[in-house]
């Protein structure tokens, strides 16, 4: 039977479980050494593969390989690098093609979300545009969960989980606060869909609890109204507590912040969704408002990881290895829902073309009537991802993550010129 | 014996662990039914005393109380307000000795910072002034770590932990990223003293790892020195990771936020040290640059506590009571650092005057020679204070916190109308 390489990538915005989809991948790999030999890992994602940049993870530690599944960030670097077709770009397929044969690469991995899947779609064809096959498999991530075929995308639950119990401790900062601070706004990250924010909704199991309101990118936003249901609230409540989309949109379709910036400024105006509206609070209620903005902490926070996604995102990652070696190419492991609850889920294969450079948005009738809240039925889907803990090791204080020694692969082939991504 | 009635406020900002604090001072209270009568906890801090608004926490079940250990913000409520000396505001001293008289409060524990240290210090007085007697004593919270005559403040070190953590996860995250976000900025809170600050500096075990740049307050800032330090450590490691203080100050002392609000903009722009820093090295540097403001999710934080800490704020609750019960007022419980490591601390009682509107700085030989990060006798005072997980017990993927019932003691006096605080 022929033994080849295998090629892993990281691709797109990291999350605080990529790595154990990673640890996933090179695990089963190494259990598989009559068909694969080494695992190789892509520096910065695609940009390793076209500058041939690659970590032998073979000499790596199984300790540390099992320690990448608390770790989070990227291990080997990512990028947004979109692979162009073909026909625009026929010297970058020569040169994958290239690389892949000097290193005898014949499995590609490509980890990351909708754009990703693109790329590794894309992959599939190399053996008929340049003469050198690999079976290419997509692993699904991304905190946004707007990966369709899929009943959800590693990394969504973790970031959830950190969300959801964020607002509510917060909310209860608030309401101890309520003389002096009358509203808070969380900025939630997902600019396109609002997974996310709506799974800060799962904190609140009443009306009165934090949070008291969701702005989510899918309703437009009206600020009258929205100003009323702030009034209300803090007359209802003594505080009002927001979690608000950085990709909130006025009825245009315009991002409210940037609206916001040509409207009220006049000038580049930098900071986001969250500062806006807490301007909007300050000045047309006169209420103290306070804004925090998560940014990269909500899907960087490992130490708050949800267990369902860590054990999802290691199971895909194993199972994108099976699939190629059960002869699978252009798949993608999903995450099939078998049950509600308790859940239960298993992986199926599905084809790329079905995922790849798609958003999945969430049902309407996730949302609430009032289009600031979530109704039950998000609530049972949303529920069982944030479920369980898996806290990394901890030594003086402070989460231990994995140390890789990163050994390079030493380059067979001349340098090449990457050109900036499409 | 005489029995009387305790009364517990909870004052100033709240932490993830001042209502473990005030688990202390129940729980004590409890154990000692031959002096305490009845734990009254003050609505919104000293506006309960003046308003009459008391819970009654002797009709509140022992496992509730045992969870406030793990509950983050303030239970009871808070609040800044500042109690005038007497001769200011003759009528409200009085409406504070009709209230305690009413409800026959001797002992009066308030759970604050160094203004809340005064007004607890003031209370001393109040036999003097209306002839009824209390034993005031202090309980010691602020995350800022500003608080003197103790070894650190009850609150610190989970925001400390949670910081120092959150930093070295999102560290990861910006390696792994470095291909587009070069500069990632946290900003802090500590308006007015770096401790916070100077504690993200933990997460950086040699000069390559985040956080690689910390502002303090301490130090006034250089934007040509500092615009310096970011270039040359984006050339040597490829992206920089900074910890900004919110009280960060320029050469005249100014904040520096606010002296781009006026510089730059010329009116009232809202946002922080955070953004104004990331304006200044997109616009001076060309860099892509991510900003998070964790704002009051850094002291509500309790998923992350620092176990040293709840048990350093369960003990001074505690020890304030057993204080109060030797006879003592005016005082309050400080923690003395026995031995570094292994950290060894015991309390002690000091008198309010040493505490009261003082603040404490880091001392200069806490901070590096070029003032962008911390010295190991800072490490060797900040290491031991975030060691230790106590994690809240989580249901359904969220945490589960204490949920008292608020039984109200019924008014005894015509209502009385608060003045805004000085």
């Amino acid at each position: 039977m022929t033994v080849r390489n295998a090629l892993y990538a990281q691709s797109g915005g990291v999350t605080a479980v990529i790595n154990a989809s990673a640890c996933g991948v090179i695990e089963m790999a190494r259990s598989h050494p009559e068909k694969i030999g080494k695992v190789f890992a892509a520096q910065d994602g695609l940009f390793g593969v076209l500058r041939e940049n690659f970590f032998d993870t073979s000499r790596e530690d199984p300790t540390q390989i099992a320690a990448l599944r608390h770790t989070p960030g990227g291990a080997f670097g990512s990028s947004r690098y979109m692979l162009p077709r073909p026909d625009k770009a026929p010297e970058v397929w020569q040169r994958v093609a290239d690389v892949f044969r000097a290193h005898d690469i014949g499995y590609v991995f490509i980890n990351g979300g909708n754009g990703s899947m693109d790329v590794c779609q894309l992959l599939t064809r190399l053996g008929e545009v340049t003469g050198w096959h690999v079976q290419a498999v997509g692993v699904p991530k991304t905190i946004d969960n707007d990966l369709d075929c899929t009943d959800c995308s590693p990394g969504f639950g973790s970031t959830a989980k950190y969300l959801a119990t964020s607002i509510r401790e917060v909310g209860l900062d608030v309401r101890a606060m309520q003389e002096t601070t009358k509203v808070f706004i969380l900025e939630v990250m997902g600019r396109h869909a609002g997974w996310l924010t709506m799974a800060c909704g799962l904190a609140a199991r009443n009306d009165d609890e934090a949070p008291h309101l969701l702005l989510l990118p899918e309703v437009p936003f009206d600020e009258a109204r929205f100003l009323d249901k702030v009034r209300t609230t803090v007359a209802r409540v003594g505080h009002c507590v927001i979690a608000a989309s950085e990709g909130l949109r006025a009825a245009d379709g315009s991002f409210y912040a940037e609206q916001q910036k040509s409207a009220t400024y006049g000038f580049e105006q930098l900071g986001g969704t969250g500062q806006r509206l807490s301007d909007l609070i300050r000045r047309e209620l006169k209420m103290k408002c306070h804004v925090a903005v998560a940014d990269y902490l909500q899907r960087a926070a490992r130490h708050l990881a949800s267990r369902t996604d860590v054990e999802q995102a290691y199971a895909v990652g194993r199972a994108a290895v099976g699939m190629a070696l059960g002869g699978k190419t252009g798949v993608m492991p999903s995450i099939v829902r078998v049950c509600d609850d308790p859940y239960v889920w298993r992986i199926d294969a599905v084809p790329l073309e079905g995922v790849a450079d798609l958003e999945k948005h969430p049902p309407t009738n996730f949302i609430r009537a009032d289009g600031y809240g979530i109704t039950d039925e998000a609530r049972t889907y949303l529920a069982p991802l944030i479920v369980g803990e898996d806290y990394p090791p901890f030594v003086d204080g402070l989460p231990r993550f994995a140390e890789l020694a990163y050994h390079r692969v030493p380059n067979c082939l001349p340098p090449f010129e990457v050109k900036a991504s499409a």
